[in-house]
């Protein structure tokens, strides 16, 4: 298939590579030549506008940092849907708040075009190694109509209801994941204090009712988890200013919405202490330094 | 084997069955005459005084609601400590707080008495069933000794280490239960207010990096695990102030450790207030309701 | 002076009426034409347009509900940029964003006009009684050049700084207000519970270190301050919603500028409940109703 | 009149001198041998028992740490119920919790004596001037009585109403004052990073709703108020140390009253902090730091 794809950055790189590595034609659009240069060296065709890289393809990925790129990239004068034919669908990536999602998809709508939501999760391990988590948000048909496009890039594609919903799904579960992060950090940093060998206090919470993902495969404290990155000097893996972006939008969401979030909001802060000292591009594990003496391992 | 039970409430009923059922020879006590009226019609001896509980048994096992009642019961005139043969060792399976833990060991200790704690997981389903978990804090070899008794009663008898970090693997555990069952209801609530299925959140979250037990297994969201309480209506289970004692317990501790537990002292802010509305009965996932609209299913 | 005025709701309209007072000449315009005949009653000049209302006047003031109302009336194809003279002055007093400020201010600038940004303070109290404080962000020749023409609408005219320094100090201003009420009102419910006559400790905290205007001017609890809305049923006053919507704005100050706010962040956690539970037209000081039994005074 | 002090430590010692400026006979006990001896060379008689500083004495005044030392003070075998004469009234000036305060009251009654729980406000200063602040808990008849004793050791002497209800409202005004302290620091240090000066922001918030004693007097934001203790590297003042205590006996007293406290218990979390990074020793409005940058003056 023909496909444009916009955002070459960490994740929208790999996921390229993986189309091309699937057989499809892809046109190619960053602001960041180099990045297109290495792609075109991998076969994919170079556009210099985003209007180019949606003209006469099949399919248009989106995968950008934030919602005022989406906009740029679709509306601008050299945007997508300036070069887009009428009946083409455009996936969105970036992960973005639902307000957005939905006045783009109207913006689509009116031009004549289908507009998905289909965040990631998964990582830049998981964009290398096409395993990505697709949450999509459409209409049942668009669901099965991106679905193949998806699997070139990914392993799980969930639909997660109409438009935005890939959105909602994507922040709700990373809102209980900037949660739990925190919250096995408080108790992981009390029991050693408390004088209870971390390593023992990590299986006993992996087999009880405070069993999650932040502690069985993630753990915050060094050494329970071999592969997590607390073990590897929090490098790695997802990074606090990636959470802080995620926690902004569930938050975000949460006001647009008049929903309070209480843990939420104040998780949001913890990460952004934490940011704001300077550990914005650790993994968001080290969040748990904020509970523990300087110095600690 | 010989043993005294002291505390027949709704956990230490059932327990001192299961020991009866395997055999052994209880000697129990209970304020509430009633309750123990009914284990002697199973075939254990009443006891009038928790002193005459202690006197000629090889164990003594205590299972009280409060760190007060524990120390009346152990230091009283009519006391255990009055009462109990030298050598002989105290299983204190109450859940109370990690200093108190230290000052009655030492009381046992220089009455020539072992005191181990083993606070208890489980619910009431898992002491009727015999299924419970002990996390036991004390010397290897008092581990080593225990160890047959509490099999009785339990499934799992997890060794902790030193005295009271029985009670400090409990109290993190459920600071980590209290939190995330808290951050899972605002997520979950938020992604209802935001339009997506709540089946459908669940199931996402459930095989994503927000994945805990306080989602895959007792969903506060009605619907989502058929086998929670909030799909019947948050009844059973485990209580709102039974929570809220737990959060108080693990607050209580980080105070006397000087350690901050941000989440944890708002969590305990939370199910207070569904205390004071009067949901304290409850089942602690109720929680959900402080962020849905009244009348919401 | 000849004026452009647009925005004639609870506040605007008040403050239009007093610029007619005081002898100035005034266009204005409002979406709602009710609004408009009102203050043509008055002996204001009506316009269809927000560029009308620009057209041949001295000075343009603005008075809206948010960020994006005062982006339409500036830029839109019949907004005030569209017909405003070269070198004349635009005063935003609605309360919004330091950021978009900057932005509007940029606009105007490429268009050969200032843009000063004078958020108030006093309600719709002052604003008919012509007694607001102004808080102007602008250069000290602007703030010299529209301290008169302020000076018509209120009694205090401050200078915080450049632009967008006046939503600056309003911003952090309301954000002290919205922990302070919530935290007084948090004392005044536990003091009630422990037993000490409201009355009396409302007395000792006025004259102690925890005296704030929250306590001293606008004690959450009935009876304290015979003035305040509390012992009014919580009527008039500042509305819940509008306190929440100024959190809402400081909040997301501090998360461009990369602050953290813990307490300020869970204070509109605390509206945010009020509001979502149906008491957003409530003065916000009912916050306390969280911390209080239902049915209590 | 003959009184008996026990406690001599930074607030007991210049309260018992400014006893015996008062014309009064002290009989003076403290651990510290030192602090008696410096006492007795200001004429004061020295005890070497609670016991002894109780007989035959007119008033009993205790000033200690926390409740476990007045327990200790009140009941042990030489302890001042086990010197002191029928009829006797005891006033504590410590800072503890209400619930104590009543069982003491209690054991007072049984032993024919009056339990008047006293605690200050003012600080180390105020008790060397004798200008403290006494809240009285007690019937109207003890505080009429013991009013003429504080005098000579303060300037307000405060009924608050029966007993233990000096103890509520300290601890109610210092959960407002350790709230508001850091929501003025947070505002403050918004501001800063979001560009205006903070004296100018300072004065406008002093000025407006946002005024608070933590602001007007004892603004955290070096140079705003030339005579606080930020403005002299927080040193001096209110130890963060002591707000830690004063704010962990608020959420003791919220805990076992059933209330709720979500800013007191989040600001406790902050303090905690400050403590916990090595700032226990510094003033309490030093924990704006905590918003700046490090290295920020």
């Amino acid at each position: 298939m023909q496909i444009g794809f916009i955002g070459l950055g960490n994740m929208g790189a790999p996921m390229a590579q993986n189309l091309l590595k699937a057989g499809h034609e892809v046109k190619v659009f960053d602001l960041n030549t180099q990045a297109v240069e290495t792609l075109k060296a991998s076969g994919a065709q170079p556009a210099t506008t985003p209007k180019e890289a949606a003209t006469n393809v099949e399919y248009v990925i989106t995968m950008l940092p934030a919602s005022q790129h989406v906009k740029a990239v679709l509306t601008g004068e050299t945007g997508i849907l300036a070069g887009i034919a009428k009946g083409i669908t455009i996936i969105d990536s970036s992960t973005i708040d639902p307000v957005s999602v939905k006045a783009f998809a109207e913006l689509a709508t009116q031009n004549g075009n289908t507009f998905v939501d289909a965040p990631v999760s998964g990582g830049t391990g998981g964009a290398t190694a096409g395993t990505l988590t697709f949450m999509v948000g459409g209409t049942p048909e668009s669901y099965e109509q991106v679905k193949p496009v998806l699997q070139a890039m990914g392993k799980n594609i969930v639909h997660c209801g109409d438009t935005s919903t890939g959105q909602v799904a994507k922040i709700c579960n990373n809102l209980v994941l900037g949660i739990t992060m925190a919250g096995v950090s408080e108790a992981m940093a009390l029991g050693e204090k408390l004088g209870i060998d971390p390593q023992v206090l990590g299986k006993i919470i992996n087999t009880s009712t405070g069993r999650c993902w932040s502690s069985d495969t993630y753990n915050p404290f060094p050494g329970v988890i071999e592969t997590a990155p607390s073990t590897r000097g929090y490098t790695g893996g997802f990074g606090t200013d990636l959470m802080l972006k995620d926690l902004g939008l569930a938050t975000d969401a949460a006001k647009h919405a008049q929903q309070p979030v209480y843990l939420g909001a104040l998780a949001q802060q913890l990460y952004q202490t934490m940011s704001t000292q300077g550990a914005g591009k650790l993994d968001f594990s080290a969040v748990i330094k904020l509970y523990r003496k300087k110095g600690d391992a």
